[in-house]
């Protein structure tokens, strides 16, 4: 069984959550193994060691999943960690970006000067769907004069396309 | 300099945010320097290998800053993550404790079996203001049969002496 095996046997799906007719992939049990959580996060690392040449200056991590192995992606490539977040929750300076949500638009958010003109930026989250806040985030990184080389998610839900809407390519460990 | 005099010296304050007259400890400095993530995950480690004797199994993280450093705390000392949310962010059968907010009152959740009974378990959260979301989750810890041991934060606001409200010994590593 190969490590992305693994992972996917730890990914429990919860029908009709949070609301009838949806599918949720949760990842909390990865996370209930350490072993697990050790090969998610070198699994990412070593991804991006492979493929990507240029030096990795920030790992952004959309809130809140992407917060459980963003800051430890970071710390093992040398880079900053950088949240987006959705409005009003992060203190000073901020920029916006919007975002489509089944009704109406949401709002994610940035710090300012969090990410410096012409560095290099990879963005995690957990999942992507539709793409909607992937896309948002990528927009708040090249506002900021970053330069977006990647996403990257442990889920992909293929049949939604998410990433048609996305500003970079993506790389997913597990798709549905 | 000590390690925690410069995690300090990274900690942005801001004035009237989230609204007036609230001083906002800003912790997303210490993630944007890898050396600053290094400096407080094993700050954090190292306490709790010299204070506590008994194996920790779980590191219960708070919903959303405990996410980006219980983690690798519980990854480095080969426990499991098992994170507390707000009402209705958590799939799968769950258990709920409320605590106090300015006005009303909120819900903590947590997966039911996600902390077996017997296990040892320790709280991180970025910061203890009043302590009535730490209260909660450790009311989660016990009613899963879990021993709560600890509650470890970042940083701790004394005046609101919020650790009389908490169901275990607290360690902080900044108080203001």
């Amino acid at each position: 069984m190969s490590d992305i095996e693994h992972l996917r046997s730890l990914i429990r799906t919860i029908p009709d959550f949070p609301q009838e007719g949806i599918i949720f992939r949760d990842i909390f049990p990865v996370f209930q193994d350490p072993k697990a959580i050790e090969m998610l996060v070198s699994h990412i690392v070593n991804h991006i060691n492979v493929t990507i040449k240029e030096k990795i200056d920030v790992i952004v991590g959309l809130d809140a999943r992407g917060f459980l192995f963003g800051p430890m992606v970071a710390l093992r490539l040398n880079a900053a960690f950088v949240p987006s977040r959705k409005k009003g929750k992060l203190p000073g300076k901020t920029i916006c970006a919007e975002f489509k949500k089944e009704y109406g638009v949401d709002t994610f958010e940035m710090q300012v000067d969090a990410i410096k003109p012409g560095q290099n930026v990879i963005i995690v989250d957990d999942l992507i769907a539709t793409g909607g806040t992937a896309a948002a985030a990528g927009q708040l990184v090249e506002k900021s004069g970053g330069k977006l080389l990647e996403y990257i998610f442990l889920i992909e839900l293929a049949d939604l396309n998410g990433r048609k809407n996305l500003l970079a390519p993506a790389y997913s460990m597990i798709t549905y």
